[in-house]
């Protein structure tokens, strides 16, 4: 299943599957377990989507993905599962989308490489409205930021987004109002609705909020692109705005917070930034607005960059277009022993440690810990964002 | 010349040579050469004071110095140089003040230890008016920024420096208008002119600007102190200001920049607290003031880390006590010797470099430079400030 099929609707496929069948199991997976769930991301990965379809939908899937499917799938036959998978498809069909899945052409299969790399989940699939998925995230920039933003945050969010969409580069948010909404339009008024993607944390049948039903219309309408990972009809919810942050994240090479208070959602698009290998930046505000705590926290840290304009943006990404592409050789931490292994071991996958921690952690000397994380950074195993370490794969 | 001296005054020292008779030695050469001059450094090092100012009065002294001091000794002869001299000391003494020398025991010998392990030139006397300089940079923060400051620059300054000075901080700054005012006024209206520092870029008897004459005699009168290495009558200028700023850097362990302008003077402090060693902070602001583009450049150099607040400047101030009090030992870089060595010598002693920029001017393989610096660090001849790496000696 890891072939890579034609996009043609009904053609015939290797192992006799059509994307049509493939489609559907898809559908039916994101239906009945709600995304992402590693458990079900290993299992298709194992069995393909179709084969895992029909073991989830005959009860003959383990019992733990039984258990995670059961509230969706009790009560309905295979057969009923299977027309309400189908049923999905022809719902986003009314509503002007499309089942986007991993083995047709559209896939971004460079964007999702790197959940391959981090300990977040791919999407199973992808609803769209719009135009087609950008094959990469090279080029574009996600900002994000609070809904009750002030008016700093939506001047400067509709500014950055203009000037990077001015510039060529797609913006990537999350059509929430505040610094989402101003974003969308700041690219849309410098560049069409072509610059810009929108990730809903609903049914792409859905709007949220209803006020920006106009701008998310728009988007799709225009050449842009609006997606979503939840089946038609899904309601947003708390929780799904955080599982959809990964995808915001995801879909830019660069993150950039515009303004967020301590404790807000942003910071979980940030922390899927890190975690995806994206290069994460903050606007600077005044210190004494709630809504730039969270900005100065990133900055505090050093998971974030300053970002006061187009320029520093565009810089980043250059920056970042400079890394080679992620590569996945065969388990490289085969090659890793004795002390280096230690602080391997002591290394986060997320966040990051400084020498200081490794060596409380790993009981390994501070100047052993230097040595072994200069080894670990040449075999590409472990990587420096300011004073913290974390590990590459 | 090295050793310590009592305070009395008329007090008879070894080498026969009495407090007033250095007092009036470093008056003379304050008064005949602008400091700071490395020249006149390593004269006086060499010789002590008090034969210094005998061979320049003379016109004893080296070429090069007899040129600098030419200037302001010609059509003078050495008696009348002397006279000079204690006619300084005289005129000090009238506007309050008086010239504290190394060999006093006030003077404040750990604050001035940065500068022999900098590029910075020490003062060779401070003009000193109200109460005995503090013996020591530690728990002193340095607040400066533009004297066009914003009601956000002024308002930020003024509470922080009312905030670390309500915690036992001293505030230093340079008594102009704007931030610097804002941050005298903050500490004093939290803890009293006992709480501050001011460091003028003219004479000790004059003040400027004018419009605050009223604070700075609120300071020396009120048991804070108020100091320049300058003669009295020296007149404010330019490049005054930017020598007096490393003063201002010197007398806080940290020195925080509230508000600075691309090209802002007060970045000067800011390089000035780096070369010396000192945390740098910044306080971030609006994207969109002009006055914030030097603090957001610190930041996105790496040169400081954000302050937004008390605590962080408290919390920086911990860390910076928890570093071992500086030491030097006898030529440690005899002991770095193949890669290291060249490694070491492509650091620089201000600023800093990536690993990367260190491999290009080293032309040693980055993993190689890493084990060096790694093993420079141990050996604390190198220091790594976020991504950059500087030498520590």
């Amino acid at each position: 299943m890891t072939a890579k099929y034609g996009v043609g609707q009904g053609e015939q496929l290797t192992m006799g599957e059509s994307i049509d069948e493939i489609r559907v199991a898809r559908a039916g997976l994101l239906r009945v377990i709600e995304p992402p769930s590693p458990t079900l991301a290993a299992f298709v990965a194992e069995h393909g989507p179709v084969l895992a379809w029909e073991k989830i939908r005959h009860r003959a899937a383990p019992g733990g993905l039984r258990r995670s499917a059961s509230g969706r799938t009790d009560g309905s036959t295979a057969d009923q599962l299977q027309r309400l998978a189908i049923d999905d498809l022809r719902r986003a069909s009314e509503s002007g989308a499309r089942l986007v899945v991993p083995e047709q052409d559209e896939w971004p299969a460079a964007t999702m490489a790197a959940f391959e790399m981090s300990d977040l989940v791919a999407p199973l699939g992808l609803y769209v409205r719009g135009t087609a998925l950008p094959p990469e995230q090279r080029g574009a920039v996600t900002i994000v930021g609070s809904r009750a933003c002030t008016a700093y945050g939506r001047r400067v969010a509709a500014e950055l987004a203009g000037d990077v969409a001015g510039r060529g580069s797609r913006v990537v948010s999350g059509a929430a109002f505040g610094v989402d909404a101003a974003a969308h339009r700041g690219a849309m008024s410098a560049a069409g609705a072509r610059s810009t993607i929108a990730v809903l944390a609903c049914g792409i049948d859905r709007v949220y909020p209803v006020a920006n039903k106009e701008l998310i219309d728009e988007i799709a309408a225009g050449g842009g692109v609006v997606l979503s990972e939840y089946p038609p009809g899904t309601t947003p919810a708390r929780h799904r705005f955080l599982v959809r942050n990964r995808l915001i994240a995801a879909f830019g090479a660069v993150t950039v917070v515009v303004e967020a208070g301590r404790r807000s959602g942003t910071i979980s698009t940030a922390n899927a930034a890190t975690e995806l290998n994206r290069v994460v930046m903050a606007v600077p505000g005044p210190v004494t607005s709630a809504l730039s705590i969270g900005c100065h926290d990133l900055l505090r840290k050093g998971q974030a960059v300053v970002a006061t304009s187009a320029s520093d943006v565009l810089d980043a990404m250059g920056l970042f277009e400079l890394s080679p592409p992620p590569e996945m050789p065969a388990k490289p931490t085969d090659l890793v022993v004795g002390e280096t292994a230690k602080v391997y071991e002591a290394l986060p996958g997320r966040g990051g440690r400084t020498v200081w921690e490794l060596a409380q952690e790993s009981g390994v000397p501070a100047g052993e810990v230097m040595i072994a994380l200069a080894e670990l950074e040449l075999q590409e195993l472990a990587e420096r964002d300011g004073p913290n370490w974390r590990r590459l794969r």
